[in-house]
């Protein structure tokens, strides 16, 4: 591999997202009618979205996530390349196909998904390269690799290495019930691994079973060097060791699709971290790039985000 | 007076509140039919609004506010002293008749208020009894007082009172417009002799000339001991010397009228003070007494407050 300087390198699960409209009756029988409804398939995975961003934010990012030599595994390699996002992990050759999410937008702009995770369980500690991790300012790691044994000791082995190399660790908690899950795990990982975490309000509740938003907050001030969690439109709190920043959300002319808000947030705040920005401004930046995302169907930003950020903060 | 302790004494104008249901075309046009208006007067004030929600949550509290012996007078004391408030600065006997405030309320719930300050502006030190502030654990001053010159001194006094005595000395910043025109003197009242300073998103903002709330939470959290700000539906925040605490709004099936919403939620915040409640506990009963008086007209209890909070939290 190149051995250029990374502002960040991002470990995920590489999945296709085909995403579907429905409506709410839809969900509600789950009356699947083949051929009614027009699927759109596009790149997905949290992390790689996150790498997404930071590259449209003009960061230098990598990123690990394994796919299979397949037509939907070339798609995946293809727009994460084209996206100027650094992706080194080889592709499985036989074994389970390139995982996928069906993921059902309804009208509220709300999403489920269905995930086959297919190759994604195949990602292991040999496709984590020491020099790639050794090299980059942060590395953000998946809370959902936890659900692929192997995957996890790859995330274990990143974690390792990045902070023997005095190099920040970043975790997403992925999802409420990934928490649920892995509650003991993530814990202990929070307490004694991790520098910034990145959870949503649900997320962050259920990893302190708390009752009441303030009070995760305050658990996670005590327990994490940096936390930063996305509310929606209640914006985000930011925790740091001196104090507790509250940012408003982007006010979004229309929402169509919330898929990947939180991935995007990540994307901005850490690329702001990466150049030195203080935690506040960083989640602006998260902030902005999150409203862009939810503008549109798709999880990917499809306007020069770098440009916007410029426009909005100079 | 009777020199049993008080949880809080509150210092404000006091006034009997108009209120008035009016259509967004009203406002537009400014053209008031008379007779077209059904008017309800109650009893109103800032601090008066407070003190009586302390006493509906069970609390010791005095009031200190100037009326006329007018009939308005009269039935401003009378409500205020069947409200549970002990109330015993002397009514003008001659001179302005009783302040009040119109208030027109549109169909979205917000307010209007035009005020005739009236028998307040004659509110001085000498209505300042320093028995009442020696005996009383929190002194709340509303920043409105500042719009008359002699209030302003007998704000002055009590809050020396005060703190020679090692009690609590609370300000509300009231309005943004208030803030506008007393700017130099809050910020050096906060930085020196406040304890708590209460406020709204507007208020706070204005006070330290921010473009964003949460530059302004970190600006009063350097510069104050503790600062409660209410921001409507998207709750409160609290800020004390080791953090910042984030509070949601208590939910409310319908709002019909906001008027004393912020003065609710001090009386809350007052009142889990003085039994010793930490500061997320005060927020939430705060929250839970504002909820209460934006679900009906007027800006009075309609309800034992100590009830619901019981019921609530124990």
């Amino acid at each position: 591999m190149n051995s250029n300087r990374f502002d960040v390198v991002t470990v995920g699960n590489a999945i296709m997202d085909v995403l579907v409209h429905v409506n709410e009756a839809f969900l509600a029988t789950h009356a699947l009618h083949k051929g009614t409804m027009p699927a759109v398939e596009c790149s997905g995975g949290s992390a790689a979205n996150t790498a997404v961003g930071i590259a449209a934010l003009g960061g230098q990012v990598a990123y690990v996530g394994k796919v299979n030599d397949d037509p939907l595994g070339r798609a995946f390699l293809y727009d994460i390349n084209t996206a100027g996002v650094q992706c080194v992990t080889p592709p499985l050759r036989e074994g389970p196909p390139t995982g996928r999410c069906l993921i059902l937008v309804t009208p509220d702009a709300q999403r489920t998904m269905n995930t086959y995770l297919g190759a994604c369980v195949a990602l292991g500690p040999d496709d984590i390269d020491p020099a790639l991790i050794q090299n980059a300012r942060i590395t953000y790691l998946e809370g959902y690799q936890w659900d692929a044994p192997m995957a996890k000791e790859a995330i274990r082995k990143a974690a390792d290495l990045a902070r023997a190399s005095r190099k920040k660790v970043a975790l997403s908690l992925s999802d409420p019930f990934c928490v649920e899950r892995h509650r003991v795990e993530f814990y202990t990982l929070v307490r004694y691994h991790v520098d910034i975490l990145f959870a949503n309000e649900a997320e962050i509740m259920s990893l302190y079973q708390t009752t009441t938003f303030d009070d995760a907050v305050q658990a996670v001030r005590r327990h994490c060097v940096m936390a930063a969690i996305s509310r929606g439109e209640k914006g985000s709190v930011i925790t740091t060791a001196d104090t507790v920043h509250v940012i408003d959300a982007v006010p979004v002319a229309r929402v169509v699709d919330t898929t990947g808000a939180g991935d995007l947030f990540a994307a901005g705040f850490l690329y702001g971290l990466s150049q030195d920005k203080p935690p506040a401004l960083c989640a602006r930046i998260g902030s902005l790039c999150a409203a862009e995302i939810i503008g549109h169907f798709g999880a990917r930003p499809e306007r020069s985000l770098a440009d916007w950020v410029k426009e909005r903060f100079g």
